[in-house]
């Protein structure tokens, strides 16, 4: 019995590029948070602690601000697809690359109607998000692109069931036809090419996610995402696979009767603590092997 | 030399009131984060434990949930108002009454081009926030109302200047003609009168916070919030005092020049710490006194 | 009626200094967030973009990084001293400088049960914080120091009542003779002095909060604030004042009873929000003026 | 070609169950945050809308409540072994259920040195936890238990290089022989047996992690991490796996000399980001699949 080494990955977390586009009077933004993970040949780093294989950490973050320029940073994961490709195809010890990256976004103020070209105010909704990995040279190069979004909050103050459900000795929830539902959404869309109109295409699926969370009459949260998760398939044939993760933000309706108030499904409070947890993956039946598509470098290796 | 009680409040802290409005098919949701405060005489309580004083903060966790629909949530003014009002005019120890409120816009999903009747995405940008105090019974009934925002992260890509600023022996600091001003604005602007358009003046004054810090060509950023305060003063004369905090979020110009990539004011980085920190009080001077206006509930007494 | 410039200040937020001292091989580690704010006379700054008066914050940054070697970095008010009358005694349009300042503590860890001369873990508790005030020059110099600390988590799980409060209609809570009390603890003293032994004071005063908090049977959390405010004032001459802000950290006991399970003050529901919160001043009748002491940097002006 | 569902759970997330032992004067405390996650036979849930299969996740918080009285919540793992059993064997549908679990350590407070009975302050330090992964009933009964901890922060004033590393165009960086080494450490070890004295181990292996980051001499994170994952395994037989996410938490040297002060690694500025990623795992080469034991309910199914 011998002690290994087993899977690492090293990087740069959280890289915060901003970039101007400014050839005109009217300026773009774009505002990133770009964190990059190798995998590759590293075992002499770890046993024996020499750096002949390591590229620094500090470089990955020089050339993923260097990228914004030389590549440029308008679709973020055409920008992710160019890092990763970088350090596979020009560091040697590197099998795969990783590359994460949450975009913010920001909305041009007005000015007597008019949008202002260099003023935006954060538009503070989603976090867009983008996980690009790409593995191996040549004809053993295999890439793959999640799209997504986080901290996407919506709810409905109608529409929405919960009954039927399954009893046990623990069970005093109480049935409901008519309830609060509310979630801080977290979606993941896998694509199965990179020929994308990256823009279209993430404002088409962010459409059609809160179309049906909005128009689907629920009976679970459950049934909800699995709604969305179809719906983003069949209006969009380059995506593979959706994955989902919906915290059941609680609403719970404030009991008033006390001080002979009614209170007809208008007064809530909103819970921070416990709350529900919902996940789903929806995806085509001969959609091709994930792989490490879903990996997150958030998580342990 | 003897010891005494000095300044004292207690109270419940971010209550999470959800109120939905569901008289027509087309609902209305009003989300707030309120905080009660109330001053009087409870040295006992300090000083012997006696409770007879003490209104329990439960109590006024209850009365908050119950005036969201005893006395409406629509303008968060108003329902601070009446619940600051309440507790000065019905607990006789009380001789003074705080209400902070923070407010989180949601704003209507679109299907098809049409808002959605029940669905809402948090908007996510600025909090909107107030904060009343209310004082004294009868003909020694005093009043002050703030409203106000915070977390409205604007930033404009040019038109920002810093040069000609003084010099000691730790001045590293580099003039510049052209840079990113970012800030994360939190304003609170102190009314004069009561007898006020709610809605109508915050959207109106946050419209000109922005507008100034987008159309004035900025020296540093205590001219631009100047500029902030002057002008929402001079649009709304029911304000007598505008207060601002405004973190210089620095935006570092990323050197390229060792990979022979120019950068011309294109590629930053964003950095979170150190930020300054630039704060600025613009009023009539024929304002009243601002009494205990300014008094937060989240510093010491 | 016309528009002025009221209360305005400005500086560097939140740098990171950590210092080492190395001069045996038994390390020393001081790591502190520390900002200054200065006052003075900046009014052209704010009405004409004229910086002439300002020193960068930039260099209020590079001045405190310098300092930390300077003047050493052992006792957060001596450097916080020596800091702030720094920018009072050297930038001619400064009147006020104000420096506030957490510490992060560190304990070295044990290797085979002795102290590591170089290797900490953060210790995580409590953040020690400190507020100096240093105002005008020569014969008009005065000085504030404010020593405290923030998020010291303390909780008794017995010796805790809560009855015989004020009643009114929307009264539901239950008196109760045994209850858990939690809080994270905020407190600020303020010296008469400055001739002080920082340290030890810090870990008396801090050791006279806990004492207190556990060994008074408490009627109510306005007790044991006073009663914690009172006996540092004995125990400590050079504190004339004590502040300290108690968020009252509901642990609600958990209905077990429809399960068939007993629970005899045995399992809590550690709740988040709402939270209660009481805030009390304990100070000497003869203290002097707290003039700018407690004027915080992270509120509005 | 067609749409199915994959992957899918569903649980209560951060319970905030408190459990006081007060059988004598000498009260302990447990406090701990537990989610449940369950997988199984939902499919109609998500397809139907129909919860037959479905017990609320209400259901699983009365239960994790219930637990710490009914089973007693002394060792985490113990407690999360027996309530995802329970799930997995009561409830008919569910195939798999997954425990996570935070412990928020206490420590006694001292009065006149000696322990208090029933008060405590939040120790601060790291946070324990547990991941317990319980599948299938009788003879197909598989159980995993991954114990941990994370934000463990952890610092070295010297005795860390590095140097020897890969240079790239992008590669500025220097190499050094003396650094500030510091991280906020996440480690997870997975278990092979249930067989465990599980406080001993956590207190053994939490200190040869501090143990090995503090005696190590560093060339690099990653030698560091290995070392630590190879001390654990060797030392703790009932151990197979060990991973370790460390952030290079950088302390940059500040450069003193604009100033003419020289700066012998003494001063320097904490960095928030970005930060380098260092992941490693280490085990036995005849460990067992790991299975599910490391997907984490936090990441997307």
């Amino acid at each position: 019995m011998s002690i290994i080494l087993g899977p690492n990955r090293y990087g740069k977390a959280e890289n915060r590029v901003v970039r101007i586009y400014r050839d005109s009077p009217r300026h773009e933004i774009h505002d990133i948070s770009v964190s990059t993970a190798l995998r590759g040949d590293f075992a002499s780093a770890h046993l024996a602690g020499d750096q002949l294989n390591v590229l620094p950490t500090d470089t990955q973050k020089q050339t993923a601000y260097s990228f914004a320029k030389e590549k440029g940073l308008l679709s973020i994961e055409n920008y992710g697809l160019d890092l990763a490709a970088h350090f596979v195809d020009t560091v040697e010890p590197v099998h795969t690359a990783r590359v994460e990256i949450e975009e913010f976004a920001w909305q041009r103020v007005l000015i007597d109607g008019s949008e202002h070209d260099h003023t935006w105010v954060r538009r503070g909704q989603e976090v867009r998000t983008a996980a690009i990995t790409v593995e191996g040279r040549g004809a053993d190069r295999r890439t793959w692109v999640v799209g997504g979004l986080k901290d996407l909050v919506i709810l409905k103050s109608t529409g929405s069931e919960f009954a039927g459900f399954m009893q046990d000795p623990y069970t005093l929830l109480q049935p409901t036809s008519d309830r609060v539902m509310a979630t801080s959404l977290t979606a993941g869309w896998r694509f199965s090419t990179t020929d994308v109109d990256w823009e279209a295409t993430y404002d088409g699926i962010k459409q059609v996610l809160v179309s049906q969370f909005a128009t689907v009459h629920s009976l679970a949260l459950q049934q909800t995402l699995y709604e969305m998760g179809r719906a983003v398939l069949e209006a969009f044939p380059v995506v593979a696979e959706v994955r989902l993760s919906a915290p059941n933000k609680h609403h719970f309706l404030y009991d008033l009767s006390p001080f002979g108030v009614a209170n007809d499904n208008e007064v809530y409070h909103a819970a921070d603590r416990p709350y529900g947890l919902i996940q789903a993956t929806v995806l085509h039946d001969d959609a091709a092997d994930a792989g490490p598509a879903w990996d997150s470098y958030t998580g342990l290796v």
